[in-house]
This record gives structure tokens, C-alpha cells and sequence, in this order.
């Protein structure tokens, strides 16, 4: 039996910062005609309240050190103030979202982090992501908005990379779905010269991407980008796109090219 | 075909207070052998927050005025902190919370309290608790853990009484399940003698109500906790109970006597 179509979306902080080009990309996305899971950051909100109330943001690599007075501030921000901005909306647009996070309905196990070297503090890595929990909600005509957040199963939220949850949500889907995977970004795509939005990359392969990395076009932190996204594509995920969050209508509703698009071959 | 049981259970802001009565009311919670929902007031945080950030609360009658900042801040604590933590704990004691809000799956509508004499802010009212969408999440083995928030379908959160959540949800679900609504609070239950916890009214009818207003045993604010009761009651839920968070398994799981039972007749 064919699969369904269904989408994994994730949008960054930088939309969720601003206020008008959220409520944009909450209104293309709403116009979406397949179904649809939603994935957002965290933005600079956290940041900021954690400055107010006197707690000093530690970053590491990228990577926010979350002893327990900030996972208080990030379960706060991301869970509540910055997902239910987005349902809220969403509702208000006829899609019957339901904000969740990993550890709502138990459908991402997770652990805290542990590295040697860093304590990164309650930062969680994913174990597993429960796909047929996810299809209950979807098949009952939910729309999954999903804040950045696990649990580790002893009763603690963990602090959870976005992508990587987006990841790790579409492979498991795929199971189920043929799942088209889509990071909303600042860039036009994948680009062969950073400084030129005209280089776009429109369509590559994974095999294709490790002579890109030799050629030094992906480098910093669109290595481990692509890196999350060759490993998608190797575990089933049907394809994924890189793209503005301005052209998501395009890429999903009318089919026409927008952005990288990444295959297995 | 005789009607399954549940129960719809709301806890006060004194328990999400003290962080071993908390710990201690989720274990019993988890234990009980029955279907329920767990609809949570807001406590003292969401004041220490406001204070912490310089806005200063202010309150009409016990009722917070809810201006943007303050909203924001409700939404952040109802919706993110105590929802996720009571979710990470129930988790942890293999109960599947699933932690929402009346926007998260539509499930609630609500409109922006409109007052001539008192502007509330965005403090939301209930039109319509949708049952159905409800069993939906229920049947498909999820258990609803409510932070007290709707929206008002224009894309606003709404800050709303819990009291008034838990007896809207227990109505609605009356349709479809056998109700035992059940307020746990501070006191014993309903007292003769609001100073003698020996006091209590172990049983009570609807009409019988009426005559403990008169003789001044109802009184302040349990004249609307009563009148809340009282309509739910008309309204279609079987059985009301005011007991001690304690007390939750005793009453749901070994049917002994605890609290005030309130019955129509």
C-alpha cells in the first residue's frame, strides 16, 4: 500500500523572534493540504529572561548549559509561552494543533547528556522516538506543535536540540509515512558561495555531499547539518528540503522548486 | 449500554505549592485504577515570576487582571512549567500524561471576559467544552493533564479559573462517561464549623444546600465553590466530591468514605 504524504517542519529561532514573519509562516503554513508536524527552537526568548532574572546564559559550542534554574526557564518559554503562541494561532486558522512536548503522551524516550568533559546539565539526547504515539494524534486529526523538550523518563524535562528532534521525528515517521522533511532557515538553501544567494543548490545527493565537503563549499556549521540530514535520508526519510520559511507553499503545495533538495540518490 | 467511569480531578494552587505534597498527590494519582483527567490551578509561581520581572500583580475579587505581560507569564507557568512537570512525573509513574491547555486539539471554547465595570484583561470565559475531541485523546490511551488557559479562536491565550475548567469538562464528559468530579483543597471537605475539621458534612443533596446558605454554614467563598457544584450536578456529572488531595485514593479506588459527597438528590 502506498504511503501517505506527510510533512516534518522545523522552523528556527529567527522566525520565532520576529514577530511578523512568524505570523506569516503560521499563515502559509496553514495552508498547507497534507498533514503536518511542526517542530520550533527556541529563539532568543529564553535568553532574555534568563537575563532578567539575573541567571547568566553559559553557552558551549552552541549548545546551552541547562542547570535546573534554567531548565525551569526553557520548559517555561518553550513549552508554554512560545508553543502556545503558535497553537493559539494556528486554532485561530483552522488547524487543530496541539502543542506537545517530547515527554507528552511518552513518545520520545531521551537521557541526559553525559559527556566527560562538559556537564551540559538537564540537556537531553534522544533513545527513541515512538512513531505509532505520534500517529494516534494524527490519525484523531491532531496537528503535532513541538517544543524542544524531552523527559528522561525519572520524572526531569531535558533541554533538546531542535533539528535533531526534527530528525529523529520524520525517520520514525517514515515508518508509517512518506515523510518529506523541511528546515525553515534564514538562507535561500544550500548555497556554493555563502555571501551569494544566487549559488543556491537546488538538488544534491547524499553520496554528492561528501565532495562538497572536500571542496570546502559545506563547512562550520552546515556540516553537522548535513550530516543530520544524509543520516535522515540513509534511515528513510523520503527527502528533505533547506529552504526560507517564505516558501514552504511552494515546496510542499504546488511542487515547485524552492531551496536544496536532499535525496538518498 | 451502561456508561465507562471517570474521573475529572482538580488540584489548587496549595498543592502545586509545596513540592513533596505535589510529589505525594502524583504518586496517589497514579495509582488509581479508573480513567481520569487532572486539571491543575496555577499557585504562587506565576506571582513570584511577575514580581521578579517588575510587573506587579494585580487582583479583583481573587482574580488575577490579566494584562499582555501577565498573560505571558500565565502562559509560561500554567502552560509550560507545572503542566511539564506534573507530565514528567506522571510519566516517570507510567501513567501517559499528555499535558494541554483548552487550545491545544480546539477542545474548548472561549471568548475575552467582557466586563462594563472591571476590564479583566485577557481572562477567558467558556462558551463550549467539546467533549468528543476530548474522548479522542482519552481513548487513544492518553491521560489529559489541563493547565488553566484557553483561547478565544482569534489567536489570544486566555487565562482561566481552573474551577470553572474542571466543572465545564466534567459536564461535557457526562455525555459520554459516568462522572466523579472531584476538588481536592486544603480542608476536610465541607464543614459545619469552618474551625473543626471534625465537623464535616460527609453527604449532601443539591436541595439540601440551599438550607446550609441560609443557616450561614455556607458561606464567603464556598457560596460559588458550591454553586459550581451544584451546576454540575444539574447538568448531567454523577457524583461531585471536596476532599483532601490525600484522600483522592480512598474515594476513587476503595470506595471508602472521605471529604463531602454531593449527589443531585
Amino acid at each position: 500500500m502506498k504511503k501517505k504524504s506527510l510533512a516534518v517542519i522545523k522552523i528556527g529561532g529567527n522566525v520565532i523572534d520576529n514577530k511578523e514573519a512568524l505570523l506569516s509562516f503560521l499563515d502559509l503554513i496553514s495552508q498547507l493540504d497534507i498533514p503536518f508536524v511542526l517542530i520550533h527552537g527556541g529563539g532568543k526568548i529564553a535568553t532574555e529572561l534568563s537575563i532578567k532574572m539575573g541567571i547568566q546564559p553559559q553557552m558551549v559550542d552552541g549548545r546551552r548549559i541547562t542547570d535546573a534554574a534554567t531548565l525551569d526557564i526553557v520548559t517555561m518559554v518553550y513549552g508554554g509561552l512560545i508553543n502556545k503562541k503558535i497553537v493559539a494561532q494556528l486554532q485561530s486558522k483552522n488547524i487543530n494543533a496541539l502543542g506537545i512536548t517530547g515527554a507528552d503522551g511518552g513518545w520520545i524516550d531521551a537521557h541526559q547528556r553525559n559527556n566527560s568533559k562538559i556537564n551540559y546539565g538537564f540537556v537531553g539526547d534522544i533513545d527513541k522516538v515512538n512513531g505509532q504515539k505520534l500517529q494516534l494524534l494524527i490519525d484523531a486529526g491532531f496537528t503535532p506543535v513541538v517544543a524542544p523538550l524531552t523527559h528522561d523518563g525519572k520524572g526531569n524535562m531535558l533541554n533538546t536540540n531542535a533539528d535533531t528532534m526534527a530528525s529523529a521525528t520524520a525517520v520514525a515517521l517514515s515508518e508509517i509515512y512518506n515523510v518529506h522533511l523541511v528546515f525553515c532557515f534564514e538562507k535561500s538553501g544550500l548555497l556554493r558561495d555563502i555571501e551569494d544567494e544566487q549559488s543556491l543548490i537546488t538538488q544534491i545527493t547524499v553520496p554528492e555531499l561528501s565532495g562538497l565537503k572536500q571542496e570546502g563549499i559545506i563547512s562550520g556549521g552546515m556540516i553537522p547539518k548535513t550530516e543530520n540530514i544524509a543520516s535522515a535520508l540513509e534511515k528513510g526519510v523520503h527527502k528533505v528540503t533547506l529552504c526560507k520559511a517564505e516558501k514552504l507553499l511552494d515546496i510542499l503545495s504546488e511542487n515547485k522548486a524552492a531551496g536544496t533538495t536532499f535525496t538518498l540518490s
